[in-house]
């Protein structure tokens, strides 16, 4: 199938203070977005795809450095969200490192860079900026809000805190919260950055350096919790890099020169100030603690119609985690499809092309498309 | 249960070199080890008892710093492993940092601390080294070799090595290797260690330094796949130290604050280049692999009976790994009595005093003693 082409990022800038959870505000700040496909004339097809941890406002197409967008297979002319039917938006949250406002860009109230003083955003926060960008782009509802993992998160928020604008959500790999095991797993890639002697307290820009040590070590953490047991057993399994053992702490198998890879590549293009908000983010992320962790009541008052997808290999966000989503909205009789993919490929299987899982996603676009006319 | 009271670690210096797996030669060393129970007359009633990574010979009583041993609990009078009719030792593997040599012992062919240059040890250089220990102890055959984990492994290889001296091998939470993700789990762990700037190339006890940061990360990655998703979502869960968010990096779960304080206290006592030799001892251990990964036949001319336990929710070393070795030991009609243990504790489970597992071990310890006379 085609892709969307070459597309172009564009910028917005907000120049009204975004009053963020914690209590701080982001003044004077730019989202980065791109979109796909042709807003119809009463403003109803429009389907805002909101990113997780590494990924950006880049969902689709080709970008100016020849970079195909995250969720390319799923997002195009004729694929599972169809962009000759939606018009599509990819936004970039604040505090990420892809060009909209975060501890790279400058501080207005100081002149220098953010770096640690960046302030801690939440998954509400990204959603109010994102309702922000909405606004200016004219649109009042939007048919859809898609996330995988975080950008599932963000879908569930929208629901929260904006029921009357968004007539679906769909999320995919997704938890209503953290689980004590996850936040450890953030944790531990936090202590890694922070405790690099390169990460000068977050101030690493003034110092001309970057905690690249620890950054590496988050990545690889994060690789082995995005992969399940048996993907890693199947594509690396005990398979030695060089056919022999040289009894030595270097490269011996496969799945650390892998690692060693994956986590080189992340510190060559990855903000660790971000890596930090992110995680921060997500460990936040728990709705319902304000409803003393009843779900059920929590989802109460949506309107939202929900489609949840979960793979059965997920540790991270497992299928459990999508069931007691699944739970609080049946017992709600809210509207709620969910499919289980059998999959192998672990969290990871949320952005690969799986053709059930591509075939529950098309289907229900399909009859997203005939509700809005699209 | 009373436990055995204040014991006192000895010490035996070997000067015939130890061949090991690797080619390499460890010249001139010593073992630390502890004994309980007395040996009887016809030195039938011997157990071996196994280190796995953070461990030592120090296995139960008191030693003089006043610690309790690490499997107190389990080895003492009246206990499954009853010291009032068993002769048990407890050794330090050759590279640990509990007093036998080490890294951080003086390399007789430098006059300096080994360091980095100590040769890498495998588990089948421990059983080795553990085999002359034996010898000099007058013990022709032990009444069984018990590990849990890694010493597990080394239990499995004394049933290869030595099929002769071994009546019945005792494996906790073990595997017959570990998998990608294990190997991927001690690669980040290493990498941590290696990467950290006061490592120095494994010489870091030259340069009056530790690689703490390093240290506390690998073991903060140890502890996540020691416990299970379940036991840290009870124990921990969402849990805030100070009752409420400060939007912050510091410490705001008590997952976090654990960890931190398991790191902390870890890299106070453990050495680093331990850390990579044990782990490497994890990653090297496949006994099928000169088979071709037969398990079966790996395992066809061992002689001795087996008990393999397993915890439902280990997920380091789950019960899918024992019934691999299970199968390979029926297949070849070997006696292996097998227990599945359903219990919250993920691989931790192992130590503690779970009324099920350690019942099973009474049982089967009883049943050793009877046949040897104990």
């Amino acid at each position: 199938m085609a892709s969307i082409g070459t597309v172009t990022a564009q910028q917005m800038r907000f120049t009204e203070p975004l009053a963020l959870t914690s209590g701080a505000a982001l003044a004077d700040y730019s989202l980065v977005y791109e979109t796909y496909g042709r807003l119809n004339a009463d403003k109803s097809n429009a389907v805002l795809v909101c990113h997780a941890l590494n990924a950006s406002h880049h969902v689709a197409g080709t970008d100016a450095e020849g970079q195909l967008g995250w969720w390319d297979n799923l997002v195009g002319p004729g694929k599972p969200l169809d962009t000759e039917r939606f018009f599509v938006i990819g936004v970039n949250n604040p505090g990420s490192c892809f060009g909209s406002t975060g501890p790279m860009h400058l501080n207005p109230a100081t002149g220098k860079k953010y770096g640690a003083d960046f302030p801690v955003v939440t998954v509400e926060d990204w959603v109010d900026a994102q309702a922000r960008l909405i606004d200016r782009l004219g649109i009042t509802q939007l048919a859809a809000v898609l996330g995988g993992s975080l950008g599932g998160m963000q879908a569930l928020a929208w629901t929260l805190r904006f029921p009357g604008r968004i007539r679906h959500c769909i999320g995919v790999a997704t938890a209503p919260n953290l689980s004590a095991e996850n936040i450890a797993f953030n944790e531990i890639a936090r202590r890694a950055i922070i405790t690099d002697p390169e990460f000068h307290g977050g101030h690493y820009y003034e110092h001309g350096v970057l905690p690249r040590r620890g950054l590496r070590i988050a990545r690889m953490i994060g690789h082995v919790t995005y992969l399940s047991d048996d993907v890693m057993g199947s594509k690396f399994g005990r398979k030695l890099r060089d056919g022999a053992i040289s009894f030595d702490f270097d490269v011996e198998f496969e799945i650390e020169s892998y690692l060693r890879y994956q986590g080189d590549k992340f510190s060559d293009y990855f903000d660790a100030n971000t890596y930090l908000l992110i995680t921060r983010a997500l460990d936040y992320f728990d709705p319902a603690s304000a409803q003393g962790g009843d779900l059920a009541k929590t989802f109460a008052a949506v309107r939202a119609k929900f489609l949840l997808v979960s793979f059965t290999t997920d540790w991270r966000f497992s299928p459990a985690r999508s069931r007691e989503l699944v739970k609080a909205l049946v017992d709600n009789r809210h509207r709620v499809s969910y499919a289980e993919i059998d999959a192998q490929h672990g969290h990871d299987a949320f952005l690969l092309d799986d053709p059930r899982y591509f075939a529950v996603m098309r289907t229900y676009f399909e009859r997203i498309a005939r509700e809005c006319g699209a």
